[in-house]
């Protein structure tokens, strides 16, 4: 029986890869990017906004749709799918990172997690069973086995009690989920050691799910180990599987881990960096507050297409940003998620053509060359 | 010589007309809602946004923009269309308004009034030569003559003092006003007094403009008074030019001001309501954040066929309303523009079949007989 998501590998050039998601809600080109929809919206952005970008699978946060509107509202709607309007592919979380990055009081158990919710300081109990019924009523094409996810800085102990931890728990994400059309991916953590990266993908591996993530890394560490980590793990997660690195969004970061063998990665950067009026180009990032942009008449970025690089210039952009308008962070977050979304695209292009790392060590020298604002 | 703006009567119904605005960016059918652009920007809507509505007359305001970004870098860019990108008509107010409702401190006398920056209390004088020049360097195809606008509560005596001294700005701003391709319109203020009001509609007309506003009212008198008013002074005002009612936005108030042979109008009460939450129908306003709309699966207003009311739930948009999220502001937002647009094409319908007042009343009846939450 084929697995509701798939991933077909349709060219490789080193250990990068270019092929397609297939999903119950449609295909999609890899790697991707995959847009954070925190609260079942990706901040401004309508999904016809989302489909012009030609977005692939876009996220949904179960912490936060657990609290609001309620995992019951979200399926008498029909779904994440039907709440939001969003016809396309999407990916849920397990609420386990938010657990442990919001809550300010947490008791951890073998059971599950107690934690103080961020809206009201209720206390609520997630348990592998839970938030797999909940990532059901939420119904995204993929949901995520509920995780630890430590401080990199974590002691080792600590690691190899919270993997193996992590590893009981996706076995009963697995045991627990039911829903058909909807695949359980499993996440490999263990901190900075080798050796416990190791056991967390064999046991991980072994119990067998849909797909595979890399997590609890991009949490503090430098970016050379993060790195060094992933390069250990992804070429011996099974090959005919969907890779998903958690939580990288900048342009440079996304060709690493494409570099690797990733095919799908999130994060909030892109869209949290439009909030604040920066804006992601191919010579780096340009805070639009910058006084240097109040008369600067010329387009956002002259190498886009997008609808915010098209009708506007810098010098409005950049007032509706100071006067904190509305429509300054909705164009700005369009113009960011198109980018990371084109990036993914002219990645595939250079992995088929097989010259990647070429291509990527110039981006890399024009991004570290260009402005930083 | 025709003026740059220009109005074009094809039918009348009583007092109520329909028409056309000519103006250098466009032709307008009227009577037409002037969506309220603050700082350049109409809320979380783009210029593409308002053309698919049928956004009419976009207006900015001079007070907001004399601060930020300051008329310079506005002239530089073209003027406000070519900064906003929105290439309609557009309307700038003289800035007057908002010195006399924001400001703090301020010093009236005949040269023109002192005041405090509401961005950081500096201090600023307005005088009628410069409000006119800040708009010829906005650009907008109607700049207003820089008035006073006094409380409708205050003394008889200060009002008659007032609109002379209104009636002499106007004076010095039509002498003052040099730009070519834009029009400037009178005020025609005092207060709640006839005879008051009869004097300034003499004083302004006397003094000849494009267009004229009727001001001062809508600023705390009740309905009845300000209907009272308006009766007396719009079927005075001369028939062929354009009559604009400052500040009026709610449906009924609409048609009532549209009755009396009004042929635009503003208001920010459309736009800031739907960042309340709230959203004009046929059957009265509705809050969604009213706890009935957290499972109500039905589209936001049946009736409309508006981009919010076709791809969306109240369900949906009372999450996102509830949650903050920029996009039900701006679905919200796009939903009261295109409402009061709508109910102004409907009124023009009416009017030509010459059954507005029937029309009218039933409107009225259902409104006042529907959901008001």
């Amino acid at each position: 029986m084929t697995a509701p998501v798939s991933i077909e590998i349709t060219a490789r050039d080193g250990e990068a890869r270019a092929g397609v998601l297939h999903t119950p809600h449609g295909s999609v080109p890899t790697p991707t990017f995959m847009p954070v929809g925190t609260k079942g919206t990706v901040k401004g952005l309508t999904p016809g906004d989302l489909e012009t970008i030609g977005a692939g699978v876009v996220l949904g946060n179960t912490y936060h749709l657990y609290f609001r509107p309620g995992p019951d509202i979200v399926r008498e709607a029909g779904g994440l799918h039907g709440f939001s309007g969003w016809g396309g592919p999407m990916l849920t979380d397990s609420g386990g990172y938010q657990v442990f990055s919001l809550a300010k009081t947490r008791k951890l158990s073998e059971e599950g997690v107690e934690f103080a919710s961020v809206y009201d300081g209720s206390i609520h109990a997630f348990t592998p069973e839970l938030t797999t019924r909940v990532q059901e009523d939420l119904g995204a094409d993929i949901a995520m086995a509920l995780d630890e996810c430590p401080p990199a800085n974590a002691e080792r102990e600590y690691h190899r009690e919270s993997l193996r931890r992590t590893a009981r728990w996706a076995e009963r994400c697995k045991e627990a989920h039911t829903r058909s059309g909807q695949s359980l991916f499993g996440i490999v953590q263990g901190g900075l050691s080798p050796d416990l990266r190791e056991e967390s993908l064999s046991l991980t591996t072994d119990i067998g799910f849909d797909g595979y993530a890399v997590g609890g890394l991009s949490v503090g560490e430098s970016r050379e180990e993060m790195l060094g980590m992933l390069s250990l793990v992804s070429p011996n997660l099974p090959a005919d599987k969907p890779r998903y690195f958690m939580g990288i969004g900048d342009p440079a970061g996304i060709l690493e881990v494409i570099r690797l063998g990733v095919d799908m990665f999130d994060c909030v950067l892109p869209t949290r960096l439009a909030r604040h009026g920066s804006v992601l180009t191919k010579d780096g990032r340009m805070n639009l507050k910058n006084a240097r942009f109040r008369r600067d008449f010329s387009p956002l970025d002259a190498e886009c297409g997008c609808e915010a690089c098209s009708g506007y210039t810098r010098a409005y952009l950049s007032h509706l940003v100071r006067e904190d308008e509305m429509l300054g962070h909705r164009l700005l977050t369009y113009h960011n998620v198109h980018f990371v979304t084109e990036l993914c695209r002219e990645a595939r292009g250079r992995i088929e053509a097989g010259d990647f790392e070429r291509w990527m060590e110039g981006f890399r020298r024009r991004v570290s060359g260009g402005a930083k604002n």
